[in-house]
């Protein structure tokens, strides 16, 4: 069974509507990260919530119960949860996304007004803040809801939603959310089977992705003080021990210069990549070129494209980001700074945790300060972390999308690990112990952050293909296995 | 001769009327860093040519030009030189002072008005912006010139003198009429036999002090570059060179954590102490405990007391002040910084200089650079610096200072140098040729750039007959030598 073709040909054929459809969507501002916004981002959810019922979810609104934003106590914007379809002959699809967005300004730079949509039909760009972060990606799912109300079709599988309005403000309220649910017996995630979440993008800007893994994160600050307040150079330099010196000594000691990390036993456990893996990196569409033209710079610490693949997508790595205290502007300071604070992080791949990471890297911190022999005060300080994720990707779940996605492309997807963090991806894997999809919508070029945020009508059209494809063929594997 | 005793019973006697002078000099609030002050300025150069007019010192103002100034072109303030006693068989001494202050205003935390003297007898400390740096030095010597006009008594020496308003602001306009006044075979700096300048301060509270050595400074910053904007420590970390752990590697190899630096060469030629200035250092009146003190905690990087004072006084220092660029708030950034600059300096002893120095630090940090084997570009910049500077403490300018504190302080004073610069030593020394003396008014924690600036009364009634006595003793010295 693959997807029928009046699905795919409803899905040409209403382009327009849908394109206007994502034009209503953006065009209410709604900036979970801004208090004066938050009116804007219950309207989204309302909104959202319209549509949904129009094409028979029920859904429910969940609050979230308050945070502390500017000085004030807001509510948090409610999450929606959905369900359609309760076949228990059909596997059940959980779908997550999120409504709220960047803040964005035309003043910021961009060339259009951010939160009214520009559709450029000579370059098939769709212009306007939340186009591909992620009101394109949610508004993909209507599309196909839409589809088959309208022409009376049955999905393929049971449908579950989670939609959120805080992604951008740090999920606030959201793991309790998932933990709660999922613990329930008659919740609304009871049965199901696996997770989709559109929340990324294509690694370039031709071929379809699958994204299977994400780097977690350990972020620490070293701090070290002595003066009771910041010393002149000329008074005081070659007489005391400065904080800097030590600083920059400690800071020197975490990483070579190709990237390799210092820190003993950081590398313990991490499977060595098998050929299987390592067929995966041969066959991403992904050169050099293509990572120095998006760095902005001939700076990959390797001519080896494998290399280079493995060390932004599935090594641990270490960067320096900067110090908090020593003298940061433009010119000339004479100051030996009294107390710095210097911050780096690592990036974590299994079987890597925070916890384990910390303590090595108190450990080796603390015995190279002791080395160094000053009269000064050390403390290290983890900040923040998240674990590392990898999914299955022989699983149905990923089949079924890479089925989908050469049914819809006719390209194989690149399987890809992510190098920075999803934060939901996590909490959906650990709490529902399911398969968890990453599928994106977008490419790599369209500035989910930045001005000008994009999204391609080609990647809109043929996404919301893909997305209910995807359930077909869902559906297909699991019914022949 | 030593100091008649009506001039010195005179100093004491007119103690209160000198005080309310001060506190005449200290209400105009003559800030020349700050552009709406500049007429306070001027006005305070009219009242000093005023003040020294009356006692029969013949003067000028020298106009210095024009500066750029919060977006507006404004006047210098003058310079004031002034000139008494042609007797060619005196000495004659140049006097230099700045009328000019730092920025203050209450809210900075001062206890009282910065701008209204408050004296407290109880404390004998005279409060005030400028009391200490440097209107209570410039009117010692005008009650010195008080003293001998009232009294009918002749001065000791010829006296020159030069005044100016822009100390604070970088003497601006000063250096070039040093150098064409030290050019005219007329001018009024013609037959000047010796410096004396009284804009520093004593190593303690308790020793007076001679100063004679200033180190010298070299300010560079190391940039380096490679990606075309900030990256993602996510996305990128692990496939690029990074710039910030290419510097932290670079800065962690100019210094050892006792303050060796590792530049070679930079030692060349540098005398090491012979017994006379070890001696000196003995018997400096100062112990680790009030280097600690005033730094705020224990942090001398070295046991030997005598260790310490020569890295603060006559050794070369390397300093690391910060990094430019990089992430430097509070919290968490994953930032990679695509560009950034760390800023060092050295201060330099005889016979270092700024451009020695600067081959050394371009040839060494660049062949360290090259080690690294990165891709990023690496530029190192000299910023600004300045010479050192020793001057000959058994000249007759030093022993007759030397003398005179014994005389009034009844105290042998400590010899100094200064790990910091007193920028207009040099132009003088190396324009006139002569010796130039170093003699401090004010204490250690007279806080001159900071809040509460004060002056001890003892300071200045006993500093104005240190002064008067100085030129006798030099009349003295000179006549029998
Ligand atoms: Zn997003
Ligand atoms: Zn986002
Ligand atoms: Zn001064
Ligand atoms: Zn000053």
């Amino acid at each position: 069974m693959v997807a029928p073709q009046k699905f795919t040909e409803f899905i040409e054929a209403n382009a327009d509507r849908f394109i206007d459809r994502l034009g209503e969507a953006i065009a209410i501002p709604s900036i979970s990260g801004d208090a004066s916004r938050r009116g804007d981002v219950v309207k989204m959810a309302h909104w959202l919530e319209a549509q949904l019922n129009k094409y028979g979810v029920k859904t429910e609104k969940v609050p979230l119960g308050t945070q502390q934003l500017e000085g004030k106590t807001l509510d948090l914007p409610p999450a929606i949860l959905g369900r359609i379809g309760d076949d228990p002959k059909k596997k059940t699809i959980l779908i997550y996304g999120h409504f709220d967005v960047q803040p964005a300004n035309k003043s910021d730079g961009w060339d259009t007004e951010p939160f009214t949509m520009h559709y450029d039909k000579a370059s098939g760009k769709i212009m306007g803040r939340g186009s591909t972060d992620d009101k394109g990606p949610i508004l993909g799912w209507l599309n196909v809801l839409d589809a088959h109300s309208t022409l009376g079709l049955d999905l393929p599988v049971n449908l579950r939603f989670c939609f959120e309005g805080m992604e951008e403000s740090g999920s606030e309220g959201l793991d309790d959310l998932i933990a709660s649910e999922a613990a329930k017996k008659d919740g609304w995630f009871a049965g199901v089977d696996a997770v989709c979440i559109s929340d990324n993008y294509w690694l370039n800007t031709r071929t379809p992705c699958l994204t299977y893994g994400l780097r977690g994160i350990a972020y620490y600050q070293i701090i070290i003080s002595g003066p009771g307040s910041d010393l002149h150079s000329g008074i005081y330099g070659g007489a005391v021990y400065e904080p800097m010196t030590a600083l920059i000594a400690l800071m020197g000691k975490l990483v070579t210069q190709d990237g390799h990390i210092l820190i003993p036993g950081v590398y313990d456990g991490i499977a060595t990549a098998d050929a299987n893996e390592l067929k995966k990196y041969e066959e991403l569409d992904y050169s050099i070129d293509d990572l120095e033209g998006a760095a902005g710079g001939k700076i990959a610490n390797s001519s080896e494209r494998i290399t280079v693949l493995m060390g932004r997508m599935r090594n641990p790595s270490l960067s320096l980001h900067g110090i908090e205290g020593a003298f940061s502007g433009v010119g000339c300071k004479t100051v030996i700074p009294a107390h710095v604070a210097g911050k780096f992080s690592l990036r974590l791949v299994p079987p890597q945790t925070p916890d384990d990471i910390t303590k090595k890297v108190i450990a080796y911190v603390e015995s190279e300060f002791a080395k160094l022999n000053t009269r000064l005060n050390m403390k290290v300080e983890y900040m923040h972390g998240g674990k590392p994720w990898v999914a299955d990707i022989e699983h149905w779940n990923f089949e079924a999308a890479k089925k989908a996605t050469e049914a819809v492309y006719l390209q194989t997807p690149n399987y890809t690990r992510e190098g920075g963090s999803i934060p939901v991806t996590l909490p959906f894997a650990d709490n529902l112990g399911v398969n968890v999809l990453l599928l994106p919508m977008g490419r790599a070029d369209d500035g989910a952050h930045s001005t000008n945020e994009k999204l391609d009508v080609s990647n809109f059209i043929n996404g919301s293909k893909l997305l209910g494809t995807y359930l077909y063929e869902v559906a297909e594997i699991t019914q022949t296995a």
